[in-house]
């Protein structure tokens, strides 16, 4: 325990994220001060937000160039200045993209006994959190109704049809490839997917969903939130979970349709991230572990190798290349 | 009685509407049939939303070319084969742009006995039931709050700014040029009024609401909207009412900012027409009955004389050039 690897962000990208905006170090571990803890990262999570961050302030402050990448892990107290922490304890918190970080004691939070660990950054983490809450509590489904979810062989996209399926929703998807919208019926059990890549968007989602859209969960914005836009039910409602899509844009595009359509049809559109229900926390977790030990939830997961493999990683998850909910094993499981 | 003046929409607009859309037809009084009333029109209203109409389908049928151009008026029962209106009754309904209708009784809707006859366009009308609706139902407004009103000076504006003044919000308006704008703070009290035609929209908006917008009523669309999101606070609430800006617009731009601006800000966006909460319709023309009556609220219309003012008076609307609700004397009030 001599060196820290970690990762930079070089350069603000101005358009697409390459690998280039990215700058390996090897720092020192940090000592800890008095209230800190020093943690070792174990397993850091990759998300669409990260691309956002660097775009500005967005519910956080922004990344900016030369500082460690921000992100949000998963690690071991290796030493502790805190009464609240011992060595040993399995935290979360938001470390960074290195091995080692020295951080307020009040800054992280205890992760619960259940295992395999990388759950906690999927199904009984902020994936199924903001899946949870941004489908159930933001918008709410009725069985019978139909569900569009985009990005849905991703990781909140993923869990968000299999909870509409539990609740008796049409579960029609959203994804890149036959093989990935294959694999999102035949796996995750929804009704349909549609390829965005391929042929008409507009008339796929008038055969899929001939009566219309009453729920749309949307994880990207940009043309698919347009056409799903046209393709709502009167009194449709949209909840708005991110705007992948959009992250690598110099000039992002607004939907045509807002506000005309919002108005016409009567829609309503609603912003959320999973950390806004606190309240509504424990329920929802109660509500995952069950689903996910009973079977009636499949839980995927897209775990890469080593801290250097993250930023060809964010690249790769902004293309939409993984299944379920990617993250980076930076070090090996507390013993 | 034995012509029909009517006035046509004669050939869809595709970009800004202009008067040669419009032809002029001198038709017959039309008979009515059995359960019909023929209805002389003493009142035409004129409304953005008349132009949204000749897009296509809206939350009613598209206007086509040929056709006559449809419209709301108030107007007097002179024939009727219907057992629930005699002749002399004041009735409202879709009679279109021309002198006389006949018209199914169920179709049309008795006019109270409140007077002027003006008011029931405007305050105690769709106006007055937009505003009240928009403001009250669908966002909510509390005391200490800033909203912020965009066509500040028309029918639906004029009305919500002051209902907010009412409900002790902070009232900022956006309308076009300074004269209307003084107008919209020294005669309709509104705290402040936003040129749009003058400098940056975004620099006026961080001026007049310095710590952002809570609620945002958007009768507009486009570019004001646009800036307007960049300007609301966390947890801000925009009422979508229109998209006046995007009408004469061939290809309509959607708001740069949908969805992220939604996501990182947790801002709900919800449309709405007046026609949605027939609940709660006698309640709010109480209120708006009870505020003109004590001054609270000032009613302010904009009466153009004659059926054929109709289109150069739509096309000004457009524009921006009425004050308050603007309506079209088509006859002389019923006796």
């Amino acid at each position: 325990m001599t060196t820290n690897t970690q990762i930079l962000l070089a350069e603000t990208p101005r358009e697409k994220l390459e690998s280039s905006h990215f700058q390996i170090k090897k720092g020192s571990v940090p000592t800890p001060e008095d209230g800190q803890v020093l943690v070792r990262s174990v397993l850091l999570s990759l998300d669409a937000a990260n691309r956002a961050w660097m775009q500005g302030a967005t519910y956080k402050s922004a990344v900016e160039a030369g500082q460690i990448m921000h992100g949000y892990a998963i690690g071991e107290v290796v030493e502790s200045k805190s009464r609240t922490y011992s060595v040993g304890d399995v935290v979360a918190g938001e470390f960074g993209w290195q091995e080692y970080a020295s951080i307020n004691a009040k800054a992280v939070r205890p992760v619960g006994d259940h295992r395999p660990l990388t759950h906690h950054h999927s199904v009984l983490g902020i994936a199924g959190l903001t899946a949870h809450h941004g489908l159930l509590e933001v918008v709410g489904i009725n069985e019978g109704e139909t569900l569009l979810v985009s990005a849905a062989g991703g990781s909140v996209g993923s869990l968000v049809g299999q909870i509409g399926k539990i609740k008796g929703a049409r579960v029609v998807g959203v994804a890149g490839g036959p093989d990935k919208c294959h694999w999102v019926v035949d796996e995750l059990g929804f009704d349909a997917c549609i390829d965005y890549k391929e042929g008409s968007l507009s008339k796929a989602l008038r055969q899929h969903c001939p009566n219309g859209v009453d729920v749309y969960f949307d994880n990207v914005g940009g043309d698919i939130l347009q056409a799903a836009l046209f393709a709502m039910k009167m009194h449709g409602r949209i909840s708005c979970c991110g705007a992948v899509s959009q992250y690598d844009a110099a000039t992002p595009k607004g939907p045509r349709g807002v506000p005309g359509l919002l108005v016409t049809k009567r829609l309503t559109m609603r912003g959320f991230i999973a950390m806004d229900f606190p309240a509504l926390d424990a329920e929802a977790l109660t509500d995952l572990g069950d689903w996910a030990a009973s079977g009636k939830l499949k839980v995927v997961e897209d775990v890469l190798e080593g801290l250097e493999s993250a930023p060809q990683g964010l690249i790769g998850l902004l293309a939409g290349e993984n299944r379920g909910k990617r993250m980076v094993r930076v070090g090996p499981d507390p013993a």
